[in-house]
């Protein structure tokens, strides 16, 4: 079993929907980041840079293994389990260099775009104009990867697991896929796999959870 | 034979010395990121996102292969050698772990940070407090991460040669180690270590460069 400390972020789905498309069993530990849950002492003694996800993995060999950061999440999930990361070659590399370039490039100029546009609390044109530049050169980028290619890395793997949620704030801060049907495509598929859907429909168990219906932090899936 | 796509930055900084501690040898091609060259068509070829470092291992297994994003070609070269990165159990999401931190939150910041301290075409103080306040608080998360461990995650690895670089980025743009016992004492270790040396002193062939002594793209070293 492996405990998932979670909330319903993009960087939260990669987990959510890989442990749902490797058919591992989990269970959920809602981390209240509205409310600072992730600065609370117990869950800093997990991870102390204070993100979610984490997870504990009960049945790691040589005993309960906590890992965190959601790139090497991802890694270790599909190591665990011989899927969605070739162990060698060619396909290994390409897997390994979109999933470093979402966690380098993509996710953090989305997500300061995000800061700058809805949460800082002065206007900087130049920050906007910056992130919302480097987004869409970004965009372009996945534009042209995804070119006579299925996914990222020409098989399904755990890069497309890791781009596809930031791909929804990207449309959440009102970037169109209209000139980019390569990425549209990509996003059309991804949309329709039933472990995609079932890992980034989590969060409803969020919004029951806020509307008082479950007080248990602690929730199976 | 590795061919190092490189300029000396931080980024490019993590594979020269990663290839020194590993002893793989190497040839240097300099791409001027100061005048473009990174955006030329030929080198888009091998790296779309128009970034540097990349690597073009002549001798993988199954042929040559290229890899991008600095953090896929350290996982790359560790594998090949089987050093530097443990290939299983607590000490392997470890290393990952903090190699993810470094790729994620560290180097982003401090980019950032560096791009609005002293690139921005307008002071934007808010952007500044943001990003310094965040290189603060990881630096914070990196004393704590040394506390009793010699290296990051305890043996010398990968995630020590990603993140000494960006320390670097840091001390020059003006944080001390003063009131940081345990990252003076790691980056003591880091800087006597003669292939860390090697590695960083690698820009002396750009300077070389630079100055007319050489026009070859192509240098050995």
């Amino acid at each position: 079993m492996i405990d998932l400390y979670y909330w319903p972020t993009p960087n939260g789905w990669k987990i959510s929907i890989a442990l749902e498309e490797l058919e591992l069993p989990y269970e959920t530990i809602l981390i209240d980041i509205l409310n600072g849950a992730q600065l609370e002492p117990w869950f800093l003694a997990i991870n102390p840079n204070g993100k979610i996800p984490a997870i504990t993995d009960r049945e790691a060999d040589g005993g309960p293994a906590t890992i965190c950061e959601s790139g090497a999440i991802l890694t270790y999930l599909a190591e665990k389990t011989g899927r969605l990361l070739p162990s060698g070659g060619a396909q290994r590399s390409a897997v390994l260099s979109w999933l470093y370039w979402q966690v380098g490039h993509f996710g953090p100029t989305v997500g300061q775009l995000s800061h700058f546009t809805s949460y800082a609390p002065t206007t900087e044109l130049y920050a906007i104009a910056r992130f919302s530049a480097e987004a869409d050169r970004l965009l372009g980028i996945l534009e042209a990867g995804l070119k006579d290619r299925e996914y990222v890395a020409g098989a399904f793997s755990i890069a497309d697991i890791a781009i596809w949620p930031w791909l929804l704030s990207c449309k959440f801060l009102g970037k169109t896929l209209d000139e980019r049907p390569n990425i549209l495509r990509w996003h059309t598929g991804m949309k329709a796999r039933p472990a995609v859907r079932r890992g980034v429909d989590l969060h409803k168990e969020v919004r029951r959870f806020e509307a008082g219906g479950q007080r248990d932090t602690t929730m199976p899936v």
